[in-house]
């Protein structure tokens, strides 16, 4: 049994992140998440008030290192930091996480951190990507109910494969029955739970389900 | 022959956008390019002191139109106003289009705008996605050259299909042969050239090239 068994762990990620807000919302409902920082994602915890349990880092774009439990990789590998951060708390036990500070700045960097939703499903676990305006998760495939979270405008069905197959949507204001949807000309964006929770079915396809609002409503 | 015969768009989508730099130096570069305008993308043209050639607008996040010419879309629709916007440009003669103000704020939108990359191959035309930290073109299949912009520190291969193969990626730090690269577990970020121009062949499959640069070397 890992040492993080059952824990949920919060990863902060190093990009550009300029409101704190919706952390602390999410702390107030997890409070005893395990703090995980990949490299600079150091700086967004400290400036939270908070001690990391676990950090890895190449020292790439921080020098200091704090935290109950310090990886240190060489800053020349294949996979990225938080890449390396979510398959290690997953190893030590985690099987759930929200990942931080993970959206702004280096678009490659942010499409990186998307892919971990389905690595982190391979490993048996599961992900949300989260930031001030949007809530990311992977659909799982077959039929899915997902519950409104209630500070969303929207849902959007946004394909990974290029088509996706016998996609039905429930309870929505733009139902779908067993439609193809392709990943060019997408038209499932800004759909509206028409109770508290809506479903999705997906045949033949990967997707994500992304939770958003407009930055006006937040405000 | 469309009215906007061989101009190259400059299309203003309606994210948030905080500096304008980028779109400034884009314009230096082509002075004549047709100004156009996705709703509330006006907002950022008006900002740059533009006058729209075309404006799309439904009308549901800016009440106001302006341009040569204006095309009216209802505001409940399969597609989004941007994506509509890069239609209509392209109807009209355009094959090629750079797109800002698309990737801040809402990520279902943002991912949405990235698809027409793919869309705008589909209708033989070609797009580039821009903000101030990155470049995102559309690997056409094949082997492909591509001139490293001095700008900008990495670039990076974005799998959007599940897997790629037949990948070579020459003339770079992290070189690679004949490899298989697949979305989860992507390993082909942060690659650098190691001369002014390099090339990544891909047999099969889709893929993103994204060039970016960390926000601290642009200030």
């Amino acid at each position: 049994m890992g040492a993080f068994e059952r824990r949920h762990a919060l990863i902060f990620a190093a990009a550009p992140e300029t409101e704190y807000g919706y952390i602390r919302a999410f702390l107030k409902k997890h409070p005893d998440a395990l703090i995980a920082c990949a490299d600079g994602g150091l700086r967004h915890a400290r400036a939270l008030g908070l001690h990391p349990d676990f950090m890895i880092s190449d020292c790439d774009s921080m020098p200091e290192v704090e935290g109950a439990e310090v990886v240190r990789l060489r800053p020349e590998k294949d996979d990225t930091d938080t890449q390396g951060c979510l398959r290690e708390v997953f190893r030590r036990g985690c099987t759930e996480a929200t990942l931080v500070c993970a959206t702004g700045g280096r678009i490659d960097h942010m499409l990186a951190n998307l892919s971990l939703l389905e690595e982190a499903y391979a490993m048996g676990g599961r992900l949300t990507v989260l930031d001030r305006q949007n809530q990311i998760v992977l659909h799982e495939g077959g039929c899915q109910k997902f519950k409104m979270p209630p500070e969303y405008a929207y849902f959007s069905l946004v394909p990974l494969d290029a088509v996706l197959t016998g996609v039905s949507i429930e309870n929505a204001k733009y139902p779908l029955r067993d439609a193809v949807v392709t990943r060019a000309g997408m038209v499932t964006i800004s759909n509206e739970a028409i109770a508290d929770s809506f479903s999705v079915t997906i045949r033949e396809g990967r997707s994500l389900v992304i939770f958003s609002r407009d930055w006006t409503r937040v405000l």
